[in-house]
Parts: structure tokens; C-alpha cells; sequence
């Protein structure tokens, strides 16, 4: 079952795509925009940075599709010849806009930088086109109505590309296709769960109800987002959802786990402070990606050495002999210490081996282990993760994220 | 110019692709592997699973280019339809491989499961080609040499896909191409210039040697691509791109900042502690990325709150209320500080507004002091990043990895 009436492609622009130096996350990030406003996304092309490849690119996805997005080849140097392919394929000529080259004068100025002449190009947007303010970085976007169809230009850094889309350019695009019909859709977020073990759960009768389905696995996570046309039939599967999975839901929407973790804290006005050893920061990094973390969040110590993880966190030297560094011991020890040293609620502490090297039989790379406490518990976890080294460290952080939540919760 | 002679298309196939459900890594990989063997990637489209969709991207494909890969849509689900849309294409019926079909059921059978009736697709394959044994997963693949032009299809699974390319597959496709050209290539990472500035050192006369070229901007860095086709011309290249920009290449090839930083560290035989404020944990998860910073990296204490800012790393209660945390006293006395609590050579003081709160006039959100010290020096920066909290953040740790790499060279 499609909810979704009107097409639309996605053209990514850069020889860095084609050869695999760059990964195309913004293919994704539109991808996954375009579906949520109702569009069917139909074709994603990437192409080399030539006038010839883009018009042909932007010809082809016109016969197809009545919302075209383009992305990247809007900067200063040569091989950026988005805007002039456009601009070609339309037939009309460049033209400047004087406020718009101000304000990148203004930028290289605060930078204390000289304007470099090359830079004009950026201020330039087709003639039939609107420019669209980029208050993320130096180069213009601009959007194009052609007749019931609309093209709209972004810039290819990821960052710049997201903050546009999310500041205006969704809701411009909403507007342009009145007629879009979103349909009901819901995103549900579950830890500590197989993607397997969701669908046996969910039955077979879950399906009786017309839906758009999908599931995807994360480290440690796994997502489920479901469509449906009529509000009834929605919030029926939601009610579903809800009581087939609720010991492992941990919220609906895009809020991730370190999001509702600290939610929780805020709401119980307890404080958190971490120490970590194989996780090496990451798992701090985690926390205070979150705006408003230090309402909550002490701070953390990532102790690489034992001996910081004696001196610091008081882990006995003893422990660490008998038990080695990687144990439950010495997790609940770190844990319990961090909670000591920051004068916070709760503490948490990580230790195991990432890899590549320092594995063993009895302690294979990938053998962790992490320990919650607070004033009343300790609770101590031992996981094994596969993978290389990131994704042991990924892993490990999102058990932690786990754990904090089912403690908090 | 284009050092490659010969074109490759990549087709990608899948619903979870255009929805962004799934990062497309396949597009990336292959890009990667078609170019260093040679190819010109010229195209990589990503379609739904239907067989017009299919059919369509491969008639256009063989129209641009040589080689075409098509990956995904091999299941045994009702959405897999690659293998009939390649032999529909093709005018050809699907035949049945036996042998293929008993390696499928001893796959079941040691995994102690019954074989549903739905993987007898699994074992056809187009008549007119020569079926890929896969030896990782159920699908097979296969290929069909038509004309001057090669289609190559595999399964999406990217671990499959990845080991199936590696054990077989390429050399296949050279074999079928032996008049590829791989030419000589090279990158060079750059840290603390601008993408424009970089063109502007390199200078008009760079280009008179014919050479393929791409530059690339990242968060606080910019990578340049260069790729010739004789060996005399690449050295040439080599040699002006070092001796212009020599002061701000970091490294050559894919190694990054923090690997880079790691490695100098390794060779001079000093150790690193952090201290973090606004990078919450950001700046040690870069770091302790690499493989065997254990070495060097004595570990990290992120003070998100003023009191630990001096209980722990003993910035002075005066410094901090008469210059504030966000200063450049404070950068100072965090990397002293944290110096000496964890006994390293090295130590990093980060201390910043990354907002969305907490910005004033005189220090706006983005305004952060990045403090370097050794035994000998300090160095302090004040910077000021535009973007949200992630880019703040982000661009705050790589300016750091720059300081230390240039205090460290």
C-alpha cells in the first residue's frame, strides 16, 4: 500500500558521491523528509559535476516527478556548476544579488578573512528563480515553480543542507503541494529487542489493517514506522503497538534515547556523572549533545590508565589485580566513584575491550561491562558486542543509554 | 579531464533507500572500488522494486556506460523482483540452478531450519547469464556480458555485497575490461584554510598539467583529490600541491586529524589528558576512535559544572568569577589543570558557549577558548563557530586536533 500521491527525486550533485569519497547522507536525510510529508519518492541520481549530466539529470526527473531536489555544486570553485545548469537548462541568465554578497562579506569579516573574488558566484541565482536564504553558511539555495512542478536548489554540506530544510524550506514545499496528503504515520523506538523478536510479537494479525510498514535495526535499537490513510485505522495500530511492546518502547517521535534519558532525570531532579573507559568519551559525547544537559549532567571522566581509575575514581588496586580492569567489579567500582567524586545521583560506569587488540579467551574484544548506580542500587551488566571497534563502541553506549532509561523510568 | 576511459553506472535497488530507511553504504563502497580499478563512475541511481523501474534504469544505464552494477532486490520476498526485471529486460526466461538450490537447503539445514517454499527464487537466475556463487549469504548473483557492455548483479546485503566483490567479482570485471586504466592518484588533507584560499595558492598554472581534480570541504578541513594519467605528471602534481600549501597539509591519504595527532604523539613518546567543557565528551571520543591510543591518551575529564571546573581541575573561584568559564584564563587553567591531575605530557582546555542558551554580546553562542599546553608553552585560541550546538561542537574539537597537530609537527 502506497499513502503517497505525489513523486519525487532526488538529484545529489558531486563527483565525491560517484566515487565513493563522500557518503551520501543527504540522499537519506531527503529521503526520509520527503516520505514523512507524502511524497513517493521514486528516483535518487547522482551525478558528476558537468552542465551536460545535470541538465540531463534535471530533464529526466522532470518527466517523472513534479518535486525535483538538488543538492551540492553551489560553492566557489570551478567544479560547482549547479547553478549555472540550472540556470542553462532554464534558459535564463545568472543574475547577482547585492544584499546576498553583503552577507557574505559579513561572514569572511567576522572570520577576519579576505574576501576571496570567487566568492561572487555564491551571491548568483537563476533569473526565473526565488533565492533561499542560507543563515548556515556561505552559499545561496534557490527554489524554481515550473508549472505544477517545483525544483528546488540546496547546498551539498549535510549540515547546512538539514538546517535549511527544517527552517523553511519543508514548510515552502508544503505549501507548493496543497493537495499532498500526508496520511497518519507514527515512529515508535524500542531498546534491549531483536528486530525478529518485534515482528513475532506484533502477529500476523497486526497486518489484517491496511498499512504502510516498516522496521529498521540500529545498534542496540530498533524503529518501527507505520502509515495508514484513515486517523481510525492509525490510532488502532498505535494502540496496538503499544500493548504487544511496551516493555521495550522507549518514546514515539525522533527523540533518541539520550534525549528521553535526560528527560527523565529533569523530570525527577536527579543528576548523572559517567565515567567510561572503552567508550573513551563517546558515551559523554552522547549525553551532552542534548540542549540543556547541564540542567542534569556533572560531567564525566574517561579514565584510559588504571592508575587514574585508582587515583581519580578510587577503584582499589587491589580489584583491579584479582579482577582485572575489565569486570563487573571494577564497572561498579567507577560507577560508585564518579558518583563520589561529581557529588551527583546517579553514576555510571564502562569498562571492556574495543578492539582491535587486548582480547582474550575468557575476555574476548567486544566483552563489557557496565554498571548503573544510585543511592539505593547498583545494577551491574555484562554484554559481548561484535563488530570493529566503533560499532563495539556505539554499542556499548546504547546499552548504557538502555540501562539508564529502565532505571530511570 | 578524465584519467578514466571507460564508464560505470551503479543502480541500487530498494524502497528503504528512496524512504532513507537505509543509509545507501553500497552506492559508497562500489563507487570507491569501480574507481580505483579505473572506471569513471558517471552514474549512480537508486529505484524502487518494481520492474518498470528496474527495467528503465538499466535501458538508460547501458546507453551511458559500460559497465552497469545493479545491487539489492535478490530476496525470496514478494518485493524482490531485480532477477525477473533483469530477464524481462533481456527478453529471457529464468532457469533453475540445482546445485545452487541444495547449497540453499544445507544452509537451512545447519542452521537447524526448515526451507520455505518462498527461496526456490533464490536458486534462478537469468538464462543468458553466468551465475556469482555466493558463498556469505542465500542469493545468488550472476552477470551477463552483452556486447562491449558487462551487468553485474548482487545481493544488497552490504556484507555480502562486500565480500563477494572482494572474493571474486572484481577481478572478474577486470578480466572482462582488460583495457582499464587505474592512473595514479593521491589525497591531501588540509586543516585551517578555506576552500577558496586553497585554490587560490594553488594558482591558475596548477592546472596546465592535464589532471582530474576535486576538492572537498569538511568541517574545519578541505581534502583535494588529484588523479593523472602518467606518472610523470602525477609526481609533478605532488610536488606543487606539497611545496604551495605545505604549512597547512596535515596528511596525505585517508588517515585523519585525530590518527594524525595520535601518530605524532606515538613517535615523539609524549601523552595527552583533556579537559572539556562545551565539547561535553567530544573531543576524547575523537580521540579515542583510533586503535591503540591507549598508548598516548591518559584520559579525559569533561566539567560540566563550574565547582568541578576547580575542585577537580583546580581552576581558581576568583579566575572564574571575575573572567568567567568561557575565557581564556579559564581555557588556560583547565589544560594546566587536567595536565597535572592525569600526569601528561600534553594538556587541551576546551571551554565555550554551544548554545542554543546561554550566549551573551560579548561572548554569542559560538564563542569558545581552546588552550594547548607542554611543559615548555601554552598556546590559547579564541574562535567563534557559526551553526547549532552539533556544528559548534564539532568544529570546536577538529580546531582543536589542529592546534595540537600544530604544536606537535
Amino acid at each position: 500500500m502506497k499513502i503517497h500521491s505525489i513523486r519525487a527525486e532526488i538529484l545529489t550533485i558531486g563527483a565525491e558521491l560517484l566515487k565513493g569519497s563522500t557518503l551520501n547522507t543527504n540522499a537519506q536525510y531527503l529521503g526520509r523528509k520527503l516520505t514523512a510529508l507524502g511524497f513517493f519518492v521514486h528516483r535518487q541520481t547522482a551525478c558528476p559535476d558537468t552542465c551536460d549530466a545535470i541538465a540531463d539529470g534535471l530533464r529526466q526527473a522532470l518527466i517523472r516527478a513534479r518535486l525535483v531536489i538538488l543538492t551540492g555544486g553551489l560553492g566557489p570553485t570551478p567544479d560547482d556548476l549547479t547553478r549555472q545548469s540550472v540556470a542553462e537548462y532554464f534558459g535564463v541568465p545568472l543574475v547577482f544579488s547585492k544584499s546576498q554578497y553583503l552577507r557574505i562579506k559579513r561572514i569572511y569579516a567576522e572570520r577576519g578573512r579576505r574576501v576571496p573574488s570567487s566568492v561572487r558566484i555564491e551571491a548568483m541565482f537563476p533569473q526565473n528563480s526565488v533565492p533561499l536564504i542560507n543563515r548556515f553558511g556561505v552559499a545561496l539555495g534557490f527554489y524554481i515553480p515550473h508549472g505544477e512542478a517545483l525544483v528546488v536548489v540546496l547546498p551539498g554540506v549535510p549540515d547546512e543542507l538539514v538546517r535549511m530544510f527544517e527552517s523553511g524550506v519543508g514548510g515552502m514545499i508544503q505549501k507548493f503541494f496543497p493537495d499532498l496528503e500526508p496520511g497518519y504515520r507514527f515512529q515508535v523506538n524500542m531498546a534491549g529487542i531483536s528486530e525478529p523478536e518485534v515482528m513475532r510479537r506484533l502477529g500476523k494479525d497486526f497486518f489484517d489493517d491496511p498499512c504502510e510498514f516498516g522496521i529498521y535495526p540500529y545498534p542496540g535499537e530498533v524503529a518501527v514506522h507505520i502509515g495508514a490513510r484513515k486517523r481510525s485505522t492509525f490510532l488502532r495500530l498505535k494502540r496496538k503497538t503499544r500493548a504487544r511492546l511496551t516493555d521495550v518502547i522507549y518514546g514515539w517521535g525522533t527523540a533518541g534515547l539520550s534525549e528521553v534519558v535526560g528527560d527523565l532525570l529533569l523530570r525527577k531532579k536527579r543528576t548523572l556523572a559517567v565515567a567510561e573507559s572503552c567508550t573513551g568519551g563517546f558515551l559523554a559525547a552522547e549525553l551532552t549533545k542534548v540542549p540543556g544537559c547541564s540542567r542534569y549532567f556533572e560531567g564525566s571522566l574517561t579514565a584510559y590508565q588504571n592508575r587514574l581509575k585508582t587515583s581519580l575514581l578510587g577503584v582499589s588496586p587491589r580489584v583491579l589485580a584479582d579482577k582485572g580492569a575489565v569486570s563487573a567489579e571494577v564497572a561498579r567500582a567507577m560507577a560508585d566513584g564518579v558518583r563520589k567524586l561529581m557529588g551527583s545521583d546517579y553514576g555510571v560506569g564502562v569498562t571492556g575491550i574495543a578492539g582491535p587488540g587486548g582480547g582474550s579467551v575468557r575476555k574476548p574484544v567486544g566483552t563489557v561491562f557496565i554498571a548503573v548506580t544510585s543511592p539505593r542500587k547498583c545494577t551491574v551488566h555484562r554484554a559481548y558486542f561484535r563488530g570493529d571497534r566503533r560499532q563495539i563502541q556505539t554499542r556499548s553506549v546504547k546499552k548504557t543509554l538502555e540501562m539508564l532509561w529502565r532505571v530511570l523510568r
